[in-house]
């Protein structure tokens, strides 16, 4: 299966060489992105790409300096809603209204649902989740990176309340979840680039009821 | 690109036909998730194939009884460490040390701040942690599937607590988190097949700072 080959070829990369990455591939990785499914369809977040020299320069100290941040062509900050709100809610119920020209009882009725179950509910336990959705976007950016034979490094490991303040997040009524800078790895400087990938063999990840 | 092709034919099933799914189809979804990069490559997760019949009726009523639970073929269940533990992180370390041949002192420092950080965080703070990079996997997972020509549905709705019961997984020191029956939709049944796909239109996703 391609998918597989792309899986084994790509890595996080751990330095990348500046180039600019053409507006075309980054328009099918974010369109993958889009495409990504979530709960209820919601799509509880927002991506914001960072092309702007500067603002990678201040991300870069709250993420541990790591290079690629601002070596890399596009930063993808994946941002989650920080709760569920009514009118969030909406927007995507009457977006499907729209969309599909029609009003359907039981869909009604699952918004009805949604509307009284998820904002009422902890602000955090609402971000958390929003995130886990924001998480299969990304894991989808990172496959359509590959695809492109772009580089895409995940990266956990920055200060999100910084980031947040950064790029003004919060008054968006988001925050900030995992970044994803894309670009082209710079071998030569890279410590990872030809070590072996190392995952858990099947039999440690793998259990089947048969 | 492929890939945009593949995440515009697949959508969540909502009827499946029961018919099974041939063994390498599914041994290429597992290798897709199992190639996922993780958060410090941990790979906090184990995912249990449900073939068993019978457990998928006692999974069924506590997921809403809905019916791809029991009319998929294999039912995937991503479930996350219930916590980082001191042996969980050294079982990774001393893994990649044995399948890269070598010892580094970066990597043993890494080793220890890990060691040090996450076994005394709070368990759901971990849980989730490891449950997002459990998503990363299923999102894998779910592309992989389209890549075979198989439908797969993602599932939150279902009581987490239920299908731990179940499948004893508290006493594995794990805890489910999403669901992902595999199999052949059943169009003639599945109300959602013919309806169109609907997102968020790029400008509602995504702001670009230039």
């Amino acid at each position: 299966m391609e998918l597989l080959d792309k899986l084994n070829w790509r890595y996080a990369a751990k330095a990348m060489n500046g180039k600019k990455v053409p507006e075309d591939k980054i328009a099918r990785i974010l369109e993958a992105a889009r495409l990504a499914p979530t709960s209820s369809g919601l799509q509880p977040f927002e991506i914001i790409v960072i092309k702007n020299q500067s603002i990678k320069e201040k991300i870069k100290p709250v993420a541990w300096n790591q290079s690629v941040i601002t070596d890399c062509s596009h930063l993808l900050v994946f941002a989650a809603w920080d709760t569920y709100t009514v009118e969030r809610i909406n927007y995507m119920f009457d977006l499907t209204n729209e969309i599909r020209g029609f009003k359907n009882e039981g869909w009604e009725n699952y918004r009805q649902m949604l509307l009284n179950a998820y904002p009422q509910k902890d602000a955090e336990v609402n971000f958390n989740h929003a995130a886990k959705q924001a998480y299969i976007a990304f894991s989808q950016a990172i496959i359509a990176a590959a695809f492109e034979g772009l580089d895409a490094t995940p990266i956990e490991g920055f200060d999100p309340t910084a980031v947040d303040e950064i790029l003004n997040l919060r008054e968006k009524g988001l925050r900030s979840a995992v970044l994803l800078p894309i670009g082209y790895r710079q071998e030569d400087k890279d410590w990872l680039v030809n070590l072996v990938k190392v995952r858990k063999p099947m039999e440690d990840l793998v259990t089947v009821i048969e």
